[in-house]
């Protein structure tokens, strides 16, 4: 039995239309055995609306084959705070129902934030710069859900939480302090252990991003497959310290692999 | 005859206070018949506006003693561009007005502009951080303002151009192509040679930042002269590579130079 780890945005779908193949591609695994799960960076969604965007997508899943950077972030916070402490959020709604639902305290006040969580924000401000940098000035740690630069979206490239953690560390002029998503190691040991239960030898990650996905993949011990459907393309593989176990063209192609 | 080269904000001022004994040090100095000249960072206010901010505290300067970076950047792009090419502005109404007086053609349209220009910009958003990606995408050039990471206020500091830098350079994953402001060779080449006519060894360049006023001080062979009324403390002196020829505790020792 093998464990497929599956990138959603430029490996899945994008925006909201399939990947050609992705369906009969999974179908496939899950029909031979297999363990198929989905694990997102993005922060703009909760798991639950990935689960209800796949199936309207004709692929069957459920909530616990779907991971994302909010979930891990809820961890990692679960086990470094009491009760008493609380995070600043500069962040969409799903990011906040993912905290609050898993009893993170949040708080508007950046004198008693104890970290500040980034995510993905497309109504990011001067105003929350501002905030996050006041709550680092007391003493605050800052940690995003992702590194991500951008989010491949039909057409093109936005803007992704890169650009947040960007904003923080040009005004604190050091890096933040920790990410949770790909690559983290928190993200890759909670899905290959803790929800797949398997050898990391016995699992691929397959994704269109090398500093995240095949990073991680890599890092990790699991067989890293680059999928050429989202931000990558054959020549930006030229320059890159991030080589893929496997490169194909689509998700069409990972069942012969 | 000496030229001293002020920064403001920090040196000469705090929010809207006079920073004790700064008007009595620059009435000494034009007194003997040196020249004083002002120079700041900011790009969110005119140079017109900054004459009167500091008449009003007292001290009487005329225009052509205070250059901006806005100023600066207006002058830069003038060299480069023709009259048809246009930028896309992520800053405040000062900075489109200074570019707009000297001639620069504004754009709203990432796919038209040649370059992003990007100054301090207190109503930044995601939509900006999108659009200033998007024209980098279609080839435009980004250039800055200025690289402070904050600016110092009355009670602290707030996030300055160097944040919506880290945004620009966190969603393109690569440095921005030049800064006008100061440390520059363009802003320190401009006051000395064009505005005061001096030699560099004659000139004093007085602020509170090391890695503005006192880096572009030394690299263009002025003496350079540390405030500590501003964001820089004894303490940061000991892990910076930017050494000051002098450092006093506030701009009222500058005269005894």
């Amino acid at each position: 039995m093998r464990g497929y780890i599956f990138d959603l945005d430029g490996t899945v779908y994008l925006d909201d239309k399939l990947i050609e193949g992705a369906k009969e591609a999974i179908t496939e695994l899950q029909n031979r055995g297999d363990q198929v799960v989905f694990l997102t960076n993005k922060s703009i969604a909760t798991r639950m609306q990935y689960v209800e965007k796949l199936r309207e997508l004709g692929i069957p899943v459920e909530l616990n084959q779907v991971i994302n950077s909010n979930y891990i972030t809820a961890k990692y916070l679960q086990e470094r705070l009491n009760e008493k402490e609380a995070v600043l959020v500069i962040g969409e709604q799903p990011l906040i129902d993912e905290l609050t639902e898993m009893g993170i305290r949040i708080t508007e006040d950046e004198k008693e934030a104890c970290y500040v969580v980034v995510g993905w924000d497309r109504n990011f401000t001067y105003e929350k710069i501002n905030k996050a940098y006041q709550a680092w000035l007391n003493k605050a740690k800052i940690i995003a859900t992702n590194p991500d630069r951008t989010c491949p979206v039909d057409g093109g490239e936005i803007p992704d939480c890169g650009a947040m953690i960007g904003a923080l560390e040009g005004a604190t002029g050091q890096p933040i302090d920790s990410i949770t998503g790909k690559p983290s190691r928190l993200m890759a040991e909670f899905v290959v252990t803790d929800v797949l239960m398997m050898n990391p030898a016995d699992c691929y990650m397959i994704g269109d991003r090398l500093e995240t996905d095949i990073k991680m993949g890599n890092e990790f011990g699991l067989k890293s497959v680059l999928v050429l459907t989202g931000i990558t393309t054959r020549e930006m593989l030229a320059s890159t310290s991030y080589t893929p176990s496997y490169i194909v063209d689509s998700i069409k192609h990972v069942p012969a692999l």
